[in-house]
């Protein structure tokens, strides 16, 4: 059975969640504690598997261990069958991958644990520099990705087209973390209206934090 | 033909001229400059094309403008022959998307002008602190990637057996950045080993900063 290393939070473990539910594959969470003991992921056991001490890591059903979220969810769509997660055509392709990037290199890299405690202890940032670093990028990602989507006739009830695929799976942990804390999102109504049909299906609500086994 | 907007130190526009080049795709480049004016990315004719306002951008032979550098890379090798970019098999394929995600998300996007621009502006980084805070990503980073290649038996004379693809693509931009910002590489003999290997190769050496029309 496929593995899942994952954390509740972590957005890029959310979105490996939300494809294998999108694929229908069945796999056993095995916790990596970000926080505890000053995080799981920093110690050997876990950089024997991920010399980047960095949540999600997939063991397939072979026993390899895949590391990076968009990469893993390539590996299940070249893997398996069931709903594809990315489109037929090559333009298609890159635009899905596009969005899915804006979000997984633009946005999520800055706003992580390890950046956030970064500006902390060697920048000397209090909670209110912080909070404006993390809306900073929130805002310039997600504006962005806005105007990808609302200016595309290739947006339909999901990011590409009427089903949902990679950029989704990307979008919605995103979306989550924009809410949790408590970034505007009035200024993204395409992006709101999507998370709110992605958010209608079950394997977005099985992948969601408070539904993870690990979930505090 | 395949127009490329670039800028000649843009490590995201430097991985994509090093894949044309693989390829052997003829294209023309058209330079966005980064910081003449505030920035030709921020405005509004470019922006039309990309609103991340970030380059690469790729116009394809059909008009499509396409964006995010590992995207344009999937598609020239889903649309065009020549030498693949990406392996065969899904778990060799999920190691290369690692390896250069590793690089593209979690290291690069740290690092690049708009972030130490925020730095500096907003919260006051000296250069000192901003020096500090490029060698701190850069080492973590490429440590993990020469964990990632060290450990495997899929590391050949490139990162992924003995022809150059998409991580040595991500690699070659990186190991430049860190030259530039005078960021120690002995702890990475491996990545220095790939390094020089791709630099015998004319698709490395044409696609580099110093040999682009828009060159200082």
């Amino acid at each position: 059975m496929l593995k899942l290393y994952s954390y509740f939070r972590s957005s890029a473990a959310y979105r490996v969640r939300i494809a294998l539910g999108l694929k229908g594959l069945a796999y056993q969470t095995l916790p990596v504690h970000l926080l505890k003991g000053g995080g799981e992921q920093h110690q050997a056991p876990y950089r024997a598997l991920n010399p980047q001490g960095l949540v999600p890591a997939l063991q397939t059903e072979d026993g390899a261990v895949l590391t990076q979220s968009l990469a893993i969810l390539e590996y299940l769509d070249e893997a398996y069958g069931g709903p594809a997660l990315l489109p037929q055509g090559a333009v298609a392709r890159a635009r899905v991958r596009a969005l899915s990037q804006a979000i997984a290199c633009d946005l999520h890299p800055l706003n992580n644990l390890r950046v956030l405690g970064y500006l902390k202890n060697e920048l000397g940032a209090d909670d209110a520099a912080k909070n404006a670093w993390y809306a900073h990028w929130v805002a310039l990602g997600l504006q962005a990705v806005e105007d990808m989507l609302a200016r595309s006739a290739d947006t339909g009830r999901f990011c590409h087209g009427d089903a949902p695929g990679m950029a989704d799976c990307c979008l919605v942990p995103q979306v989550f973390n924009a809410r949790r804390f408590q970034c505007p999102l009035d200024a993204y109504p395409t992006i709101q209206r999507i998370a709110a049909a992605c958010e209608e299906l079950p394997a977005f609500q099985q992948a969601a934090p408070d539904r993870q086994p690990d979930a505090a």
